[in-house]
């Protein structure tokens, strides 16, 4: 392994591009000295994104007075499934890339190793090198924002899978009746009930079965209209989470019967509600976890928008390493 | 490491304790070249369970000329929740041991390097290592038994989880509708439907249904006559195995969306059925599977009760380290 000083993480999103760099301490920990943003540019299939990262980061390395050999690597999380070589196997339809090896070619800019992982997995390692799974080797971190997303890290490590899949756990077939498809093109998953677009739909479902009296009646419905009725204590609000508890729980419940996590993360738009949060979905889950797995704690994501950059540069230390 | 060239592997089992010496090829591939089983001798907590295993081994040593100094290790598979430690968390009911440290008690009589997971895990490794999985790094093993077991092995690794729990996927929560408890005291657990008894519940279920002919009517259910029944054109078998291989099905897209295994190896008294079963989940799985993950092949495990020895003895070389 390279002993460099110096780690750069990536997080490519489909308006920003996150950047950050990391001072390595003793190839056990990373600490953040900088971060920066640059647009994505998705003109040309997003042919620019990748010249455009390593531009900056030269840039800065310039800035900094840091040399290439100083460099322990570059890691980068991006909108798809990558695989264990950092290839994007299916593409990255948001941000128009079509299926290749990213590693090699950001290399051509800039000559140092380089990681690929999926985003939602870098934030989860992040989430555990430095926030609400600090300590733990064994984590899972779920994504509730448009879509459910989520990231499982195994004895320290993050699970990619045969096909980069692994974590899709917003996927988990959940509902039989279900009778809207959801965007994957099944009927019936977790993304459907969990997602900020699933709560709205719960909750005009809901609102559509009663003439029942509440603030959420009129105007434009959302999860955090929904979460802030909870809070000034509206029945049917109320009710909406519990639905939205009962089926996330029932998902995680499954994600525990499998990798048996420690900590459940939970980041993403809808966290933002806060703790409120858990206490509908921690009951739930307990009712349908396997005994010897329902011991899992449940934490809120800390880093925020911080996490991707985290995780991608914790790919070049031990105990992130995949 | 050691750089011994012999392995012990020992299956720890209600009955019988199954053990194994492999030759270790490379640090690479594990080979059998010997076989032998000695009683489960259960009195006293199980306490003569480890110091006969111990002793026999010891014996086998000495007939082959093996010195201490030549193994590796030895590997150990028990039926219950283990910790990375090696230290039964929960204790084993079916051997009657209660939570100790199986390392640190075997050294006790062989002063080697000792490792131990859980046997549906090390099973899981085996089939990995040299049979069903073979060549694939990320699996899921499923043995439909008295229960459903599973183990994972993810970038060929067997996960363990925080509590010793991962690959419990008989205790997914499939059914909202269960009136009867599973062994765990949920309700709607795979279990309940996919395990040998759990299709003997299927079809007393469906039998009692409607009047209609069927050659499992009459005399004492079992798993095998109805996948006989099945092989033999019976409708009603067909309905039952269509309903069994849905809840897999179901549970293993599940599995799938969490650690997207490359392949799953079904192993277990009812894939005696044989290939006829496959035909019956595959579609299932297919139908619930997340796209991106639903390319998932099938297989029979292949090593049968031998799947234990190898992967406890798998924990000693670079391919199965966990």
């Amino acid at each position: 392994m390279n002993m460099g000083r110096y780690v750069f993480g990536i997080d490519i999103g489909g308006t920003t591009v996150k950047l950050g760099l990391f001072g390595v301490e003793g190839n056990e920990r990373i600490c953040l000295l900088d971060k920066w943003e640059i647009p994505t540019v998705k003109a040309n299939g997003g042919a620019s994104i990748l010249p455009d990262a390593a531009k900056s980061i030269l840039a800065k390395m310039e800035e900094k007075g840091i040399r290439e050999e100083e460099l322990a690597g570059i890691g980068v999380g991006v909108p798809g499934a990558v695989d264990v070589e950092g290839t994007l196997t299916g593409g990255a339809v948001n941000i128009g890339w079509k299926s290749f090896n990213i590693p090699k070619e950001l290399r051509a800019y800039i000559n140092v190793s380089v990681k690929a992982v999926n985003d939602a997995n870098a934030a989860a390692l992040g989430e555990m090198l430095a926030g609400g799974g600090k300590g733990c080797r064994n984590m899972a971190a779920v994504t509730l924002g448009t879509g459910v997303g989520g990231g499982i890290v195994a004895d320290g490590k993050v699970l990619t899978g045969a096909f980069g899949a692994a974590g899709e756990i917003g996927h988990i077939h959940l509902e039989d009746e279900e009778t809207e498809a959801c965007g994957c093109g099944n009927r019936g998953c977790l993304e459907q009930y969990a997602s900020a677009t699933g709560i709205v739909r719960l909750a005009e479902r809901r609102l559509a079965k009663d003439e029942k009296p509440s603030v959420l009646r009129g105007g434009r419905l959302s999860a955090k209209r929904v979460f802030d009725a909870v809070k000034a204590g509206d029945e049917t609000a109320v009710q909406i989470a519990e639905q939205f508890g009962d089926y996330l729980g029932k998902g995680l419940a499954a994600v525990a019967a499998v990798v048996n996590p420690e900590v459940f993360v939970i980041g993403g738009g809808v966290s933002k509600a806060g703790e409120i949060l858990l206490t509908f979905v921690e009951p739930a889950f307990r009712r349908y976890a396997f005994p010897s797995c329902a011991g899992a704690r449940f934490a809120l994501a800390q880093l925020g928008n911080d996490a991707g950059i985290y995780g991608a540069a914790g790919l070049f230390i031990d105990a992130g390493r995949p």
